[in-house]
């Protein structure tokens, strides 16, 4: 029956590292925890209302998924049975919840926010409910992860209502990240950073990328994380895939290995973070580009500031590698905005003219990849400050021989 | 940058067991795994496409999830770039991907399909590609979890098309099972049983429900399922919540607990059974009900056969219980169709005349719940046979003292 989908790795999996004491030390990560309630504030729900006033929407309609944390910090389930939270422009907001979900929603952060919680029983419709109580209403504007399964319903139930992303409304309000969600962003980094750590101890010639990205995963959780999010090794050839699945293929001497991991923290705030390793010394072809996308992807972090576009950031990598004659290699953006999602708005591309602000917070991860041969790519998370950017990553970006 | 989620689980978590040689034992399960030809065949795109020209659909476009898995055996991430099945009622479909994404989809069983992979890059409008490509359509069908951020933009790219749910046409064929996915639900209840067996050795006065909770998650992943769903231990008073999220609440000796467990096994099909434990003897007013709801369930299971509606099998358990005076403390539907995802068609709840067939597969899982004091609810899953159902949970439905 049940819904509730449990973060296996809530398991404390630190007692089944790869090599334990290496992972008991990660315990000790000092970043702080950003409180829930300095996450998550009880005013957010009337910041939304503003905003979707502002946008000309009559309400925004939030089912569970990224949106919905931000609003409320309730980490509810994607399920068949309707969650939403209803935000009028004007009027009370309300959650709507299936009766079986009542306690979960009623321990849940949302509790602290005086927002009634309207439980609906298997034979009722909530959608007519939802329509009923709203009234008549033009626009509403969707979760952005609002399955079709709901958002068709919602339009039968409010056929005059024109429906548009709630996305729109909220983006502007989560790219730009709070003092406790920089806090949370930090923690994300600096956890993944202890996992970049242990990552040459883990690199031998013979081993297979799965037997690596096994202890990777391990790692992940070992350092904090609520949840493995990916985890990329991809050698030698393999490394010139940017979205290289992990296989049974041996790492050999001399092979440069992409090592492009991430996971959720408690929080809910996600790391990602790319670093190159080679088992031995690296092929001179290999050499000579690697110090050409270090030297991209520093021209890029040092481009952030306010004022400048999301796709300067982007040309500002991109040029680096071009002028060096490898501009056809680079062949995605520069990065994609990262906070409850790991990818979210600002996305660091050609076309996106979206001026930064202080608080934006995102990937920058140029990539050079020669088909069939090897590729690397060098990833930190950087925020926005009021005169520059901020990389919350810091373990070496140089190449790491092992 | 990446996208590609690990499941952490298949990390290989046998040697971090809670009870390491009980675990091993569990590498045992001999049912066999159905082969993926067999799961996902090459004939499913044809299939599906003649169902949506007979339900006047002009295409199906399918979006990473569970429907899509269905036609083509891929198990993509859901992401914000598009990656979409399009299936045209009279066409060829085609795959539209994410250049990053075309190294996956081609390693995955779609690629056995014979369909066109039309990969898109960066800074390309994949929703205006699959408008031309499609040329005039008047409806389409959309995948039942399709993003809104999705599936609004379709709405801009073919304004004229009115949007449905690939769901009303997927659902006549997901709901019958074919033999090969009959044998990989099998394989999920036979790997879940095989936690149940193990239950009652972690279940003492003193411990946790997150101390149970967290050895019942390895014990799910060291059965052979690739990822962990969920995990309700409901002890005491906590029972009494169908949905209750794992506590910190110390298991007393006298308590009924519910034990509600269920995974996705590396076929995509998922596993869901729910039994009941004490520690120590049960308070007399628990006993008397187990027994009612033993029957309820019992009556439930016994009416299946094709022809009878699913309210019908609702029904017969509800009788029984309502009958015993406890109709008021059954506060849910009876069941839920399970294959692909946990929760699928058919649902097993009043108003539901759809008539079963074989081939469907769903939990019976009636409840009784007394709010403050303690509940109980046993679950099978059950297949509909040629003349009557067949569950394929095998472990002991009586109150298991421990």
């Amino acid at each position: 029956m049940p819904a509730r989908r449990l973060c296996y790795v809530s398991c404390g999996h630190r007692r089944c590292a790869p090599s334990g004491p290496d992972l008991v030390r990660l315990g000790t990560v000092t970043t702080t925890s950003p409180d829930a309630s300095d996450l998550y504030p009880t005013t957010r729900p009337a910041a939304v209302r503003e905003a979707a006033g502002r946008a000309g929407l009559d309400a925004l309609l939030l089912t569970p998924g990224p949106d919905l944390r931000y609003v409320t910090g309730y980490d509810a389930m994607p399920l068949e049975r309707l969650t939403c939270l209803v935000v009028p422009a004007s009027g009370e907001p309300f959650l709507m919840v299936p009766r079986l979900e009542l306690p979960a929603a009623e321990h849940s952060p949302a509790s602290r926010l005086g927002v009634e919680f309207v439980a609906w029983d298997e034979t009722d419709d909530p959608f007519a409910e939802v329509a009923r109580r709203l009234g008549p209403v033009a626009r509403v504007g969707l979760a952005d992860r609002m399955w079709a399964l709901q958002s068709l319903r919602f339009r039968a139930a409010m056929p005059g209502a024109e429906q548009t992303l709630a996305g729109d409304v909220l983006r502007e309000l989560r790219m730009r990240k709070s003092p406790a969600e920089k806090a949370a962003l930090a923690e994300a980094g600096a956890a993944i950073d202890a996992v970049h750590a242990l990552v040459p101890g883990l690199l031998k010639a013979g081993r297979t990328e799965r037997e690596v990205g096994r202890d990777i995963a391990e790692a992940i959780v070992g350092a904090g994380h609520a949840r493995v999010d990916f985890v990329i090794v991809g050698s030698g050839p393999n490394g010139a895939s940017p979205h290289a699945e992990l296989t049974d293929r041996v790492i050999r001497p001399g092979e440069p290995i992409v090592v492009d991991i991430g996971g959720t923290m408690p929080s809910g705030y996600c790391s990602d973070s790319t670093r190159v390793y080679c088992v031995g010394e690296p092929p001179a072809d290999f050499a000579a580009y690697y110090e050409v996308l270090r030297a991209a992807q520093e021209a890029a972090c040092a481009h952030v500031r306010p004022g400048v576009t999301c796709e300067s950031v982007d040309a500002a990598a991109r040029e680096v590698i071009a002028e060096a004659g490898y501009g056809e290699y680079f062949v995605h953006r520069t990065g994609h905005g990262i906070g409850l999602e790991t990818h979210e708005e600002p996305y660091i591309v050609a076309g996106n003219t979206e001026e930064m602000r202080p608080g934006f917070a995102f990937s920058v991860e140029p990539g050079i990849y020669l088909p069939g041969r090897h590729g690397a790519r060098i990833e930190d998370i950087v925020v926005c400050g009021e005169t520059a950017g901020e990389r919350l990553n810091g373990t070496t970006r140089e190449l790491v021989v092992v």
